[in-house]
């Protein structure tokens, strides 16, 4: 299928997905083929997990202010802007609850609307140029896009409020230091970095991905683990010292 | 009114609230006064936030520690001490419950009772020159003052126990990295840095700044951020690449 | 009693336990030692804090991965490694409830069950030399040790899922810096800082060190020091200018 916000590649276990299209798009649109896509992506065997990386633009949609400043005040405007933030939520959970494992890396400038979408992936890469901005303020709105419940639980309540409140703009550094990103990147070895840590996932058995992407462990997900052919076959590598590979089909069916 | 421990000054927005008085306060005196100047705050549409800042001390109270290790083992004595600590529970409660945000500012050395103080705020700004002590365990007593609830939700768990245990004193750079404040300033920034991010909070409009303050969100609140004067001019504002500011009225109320 | 997985030495309030014996121990035997140590130290009044020290392993257990390699698949070889996982949230757990501090400190490399040990502990102290690598997923089982617990408690979600997807190893800094470790120590300078630490905590009131531990503050609990012999003698001290020393008994009572 054919995407007009996303483009999408799926190779040795990871769907690539990154973001094109324009920054302000129409965002019923935006949440349907996004919610396709990661549906599909979901059911779809081949894929162990999924990247979304910058495409056109590094996790910075925003609003039409000036369709916005426009309808204020009026009843329909305020639907509009309500039914954009019930799109954002359901992007955002969908992120959240995905099972399998949902990795987001930028190189750009992360702000707006972009921000909340970025936080809502389980691990978070940036080379050491990127930067990220809390959504302003200044418009007399609140901040949307799940913000108010991803940020303080990435960073604490305070160090939260300080960015929402002074909209300041932190390098990667600071962001990493304070938990926006888990890991800074220098640029020449983005690639690198990001290829490592995908291959290595996406020859990961797939019942560990989901299983550890919703930090759980029981009985019954380990017994799983334990009598797939997978486990058999990594438990014999590792012990032979070897690198095993868990098979991964290689083939995308479309629906 | 005049306050014997607080100097307040309440300009564009923002209330500025300066320690003075002594360091070892009669306790039920400095609640009945904090109490005082809280509620008038709140009320107050002129003020839109509350800067605690150092004045004569540095959040740096304590107890009359003669008159305790005078009075230890007995009955009265313990009355006292717990008179005291249902004081300090009162202070941090009533800080952390105000809607209006409340930040918290030092470029002086934070220590016992004062550091339960200046944690209870929702932002804490610090000079690259302040330091921070945790109680001193020393004296065989519980640390009060909300610690073991405040600590732990700023730096975790571990890193409390540590700095309780250890009673060791850390920069501005290491309370930083842990949590315990939310910006470093060099003291030759202080001043402009805390006047930008008061300005910036002290033209914003009240519903948005309580909201966050509580890290909500609900669409009971952006509905009536969205129907408000202020939100529609700042929408406009934002639209035509224009900084927003918001009415707010100059003159205090005096009850 | 003597221990083949641990060494044991009681002075000056505190008990230091050393990790001796192989790195891939009998688990069920492990067990026991340690459950019967911990509950003797517990009940020790000579003892006012457990110190958990490299000896001849830096927190490195192991699996014995040929036997578990071989057996994959079986009924048999699942029931071992769930009797492992068992006996692990008993350790775990030991370590966590027990009210006494326990403080662990490395200067070597943590990986493997050793580092799910390591994390149980109230307080981490490290050299600048030491390093941290969350088990590696690659044999396809789940990581256990109760990591998928401790591990976003200490540093968070994200953080904990990069880990544990990357499979990479943190220095000292960085594992500070994520808050994995409570402090870093240059290697010339960890028996002197650690001397401090267990100095300071082995002559503090047990009332206050059990309290502490548990970030729990009663009034109960503040009357009971207050009544107390220790906290009369503390707070005159603390007065005085003096640093106080609590009463510690000097003999172990072996059971």
């Amino acid at each position: 299928m054919e995407y007009q916000n996303f483009d999408v590649e799926v190779a040795e276990g990871c769907a690539r997905v990154t973001l094109i299209g324009p920054g302000c798009p129409e965002m019923g649109h935006l949440c349907d083929e996004f919610t396709d896509l990661m549906l599909r992506l979901q059911e779809d065997n081949a894929v162990r997990l999924i990247l979304i990386a910058d495409g056109d633009h590094a996790f910075d949609f925003h609003h039409n202010l000036d369709s916005l400043a426009q309808s204020v005040g009026q009843a329909e405007g305020f639907e509009v802007l309500s039914a954009d933030e019930e799109i954002a939520r359901r992007i955002v959970t969908l992120i959240a609850e995905l099972p399998k494992p949902v990795v987001a890396a930028t190189r750009g400038d992360i702000r707006n609307m972009g921000f909340g979408f970025f936080l809502a992936a389980d691990v978070r890469l940036a080379t050491t140029e990127a930067t990220f901005t809390t959504p302003d303020l200044a418009g007399g709105l609140l901040p949307g896009w799940g913000l108010t419940h991803t940020l303080p639980r990435l960073i604490g309540g305070s160090r939260a409020l300080e960015l929402l409140w002074s909209g300041r703009t932190l390098n990667a550094a600071e962001a990493a230091r304070l938990g926006l990103i888990d890991r800074v990147i220098p640029p020449e070895h983005f690639e690198e970095v990001i290829d490592a840590f995908i291959a290595k996932l996406g020859v990961q058995q797939a019942g560990v991905l989901d299983a550890t992407a919703m930090l759980s462990f029981d009985w019954e997900g380990q017994q799983q683990c334990w009598a797939s052919r997978e486990t058999a076959a990594g438990l014999k590598a590792v012990s032979e010292g070897l690198v095993p590979r868990f098979d991964v089909p290689t083939t995308v069916q479309e629906d």
